[in-house]
């Protein structure tokens, strides 16, 4: 078993769906990572930042699942990074009502010493020069994953590319691979970020699953079709600490072993969405997990002989 | 290996992409079909309707695919069914610039005696008044499949949910499925379908695959993912003939089949794209159609160790 860093925001989101709403509730995409990876009882690290307003309970909680909080910064005269969101009736949107930096304002990201010669380092969606500040204190990595969005596109392009320039794996949604690259096609997208950088581009499409580009090979996983989709927010971060925590349990970072992390990222992230925050994902036991990844293989195998 | 009726039409296409405009070629939901489901050697029959304007040598090309044509009426004094579109840059909608009936206004389809007693019936997209003559003219069929669109729900519901009510398996879009029941999960719309009739639904998400529902079990078939679509023109159709033919050729009309059936559909459909209307179909090899049911393979599948 390797061990792993991740990299992103500690928050508090305040959440509303057509099917409720949440007050101020444990939230961000180091959080969701974490909680996803340690799914595969690795042995990881959270570097991120929190206020003086964080509750003790949350992160006893995270070390409670095995998570190294030693990289968890507490500002005592800061407030915690705050997110605020409503998606519209299809789930598929949303608008974002507040965004509040506080402590993350003035991040300086350090890696516990313990964990600067972990195998995988997973970059969740970060201003780059924090991501940057990580991959640096890191003794030769054998995989560093990013994950990214558009706000870094359009506000800090360069150094996003610089970023880029330095991994193994991208994840990225399909308007924003097709962003970065002025290509709609998704072959050609995923073919033109190879050439920046990574070995290996996930490119993700929300309720139609993730496809995997390497080389010239590609793979597809789809998204569990669901009679209800009751809160979105953190699929992206599960479906990425999945992935990062299966392969760092597994220490093989072969194309045809990110198939499977992929199905694993896939089934966790189908999870997360079934209740509001982090709420699912603190429930979850093995059991559930392998009777969800059964269903994406009958999902997806079938029998045809070629001649 | 079962016979084969396809009704539908035969008609005219006129199309625009970015990549070029054609004059009036060979279209139609019927021709499409039978190309198709031609790929398996299926005695099948096309019952649709032309006019006097219509060359003799497509009649010839579409017998020496080995499909029957004794069901396709010629009015000698009408003009053939026409239809003109534009696509759009990114080919995922069109505009329909020209629809001119003609001869299939007043269609009555009879389907040769000799086809009667056919195991499978491929409804393709036509008035369902026209659907409804076909299954009644056919002896106790072990499948029909119906294939409709919008069109028709916004036109003649009533007609069209008393076809649907007689078919074993419906092949619909996604926003069509979602606009037949009023219900956003494509889940619960496949659900609320298989109430009104069929035992199977087939939901066709375009460039982001298909989804196959019977009774509580899913099976999802990916769109191999294309660096260029060409022209989307009868994507739909082929991937319905390819289903419908290889059901037929097989003879067994399990779920498991269905999933086999449905690759191949998707993986004809995959061809359809790559070039004007029939254009591909008309050259494809067996060679090359199982090279690509390969690629499919490894498209989806995936080792998991399930303890």
């Amino acid at each position: 078993m390797s061990k792993l860093v991740i990299v992103g925001t500690v928050a508090f989101d305040a959440i509303e769906t057509p099917f409720g709403k949440t007050d101020k509730i444990l939230g961000g995409a180091a959080t969701f990572i974490g909680l996803s990876a340690a799914q595969f009882d690795v042995d990881g690290a959270i570097v991120s930042v929190v206020g003086g307003d964080f509750p003790q309970s949350y992160i006893n909680m995270l070390s409670s699942k095995g998570l190294n909080v030693d990289g968890l910064e507490i500002v005592k005269e800061g407030k915690t990074f705050f997110w605020s969101g409503k998606y519209h009736n299809d789930m598929n949107s949303r608008d974002t009502l507040v965004t509040e930096l506080n402590v993350l304002a003035d991040f300086n990201p350090v890696v516990p010493k313990s964990y600067r010669n972990s195998e995988v380092v997973m970059l969740g969606n970060l201003h780059p020069m924090v991501q940057l500040g990580v991959i640096n204190q890191m003794n030769d990595p054998k995989l560093i994953i990013l994950d990214t969005m558009n706000f870094w596109m359009d506000n800090t392009l360069e150094e996003l590319l610089s970023v880029i320039a330095k991994v193994d794996v991208i994840t990225i949604n399909d308007e924003e691979a097709r962003q970065l690259t002025n290509e709609y096609s998704l072959v050609v997208a995923a073919q033109k970020i190879m050439q920046m950088g990574p070995e290996y581009v996930v490119i993700k499409k929300g309720e139609h699953g993730a496809l995997l580009f390497h080389e010239n090979e590609v793979f597809f996983a789809p998204a569990l079709p669901l009679e209800e989709v009751f809160d979105p927010t953190g699929a992206g971060d599960t479906f990425a600490g999945g992935f990062a925590g299966y392969l760092a349990r597994s220490g093989d970072y072969s194309f045809e072993n990110m198939k499977t992390a992929i199905i694993n990222g896939s089934a966790l992230a189908s999870f997360c969405v079934e209740k509001f925050g982090t709420e699912r994902l603190l429930t979850l036991t093995d059991k559930e997990l392998h009777r969800r990844l059964q269903q994406f293989k009958n999902l997806t195998q079938f029998d045809i002989e070629l001649t």
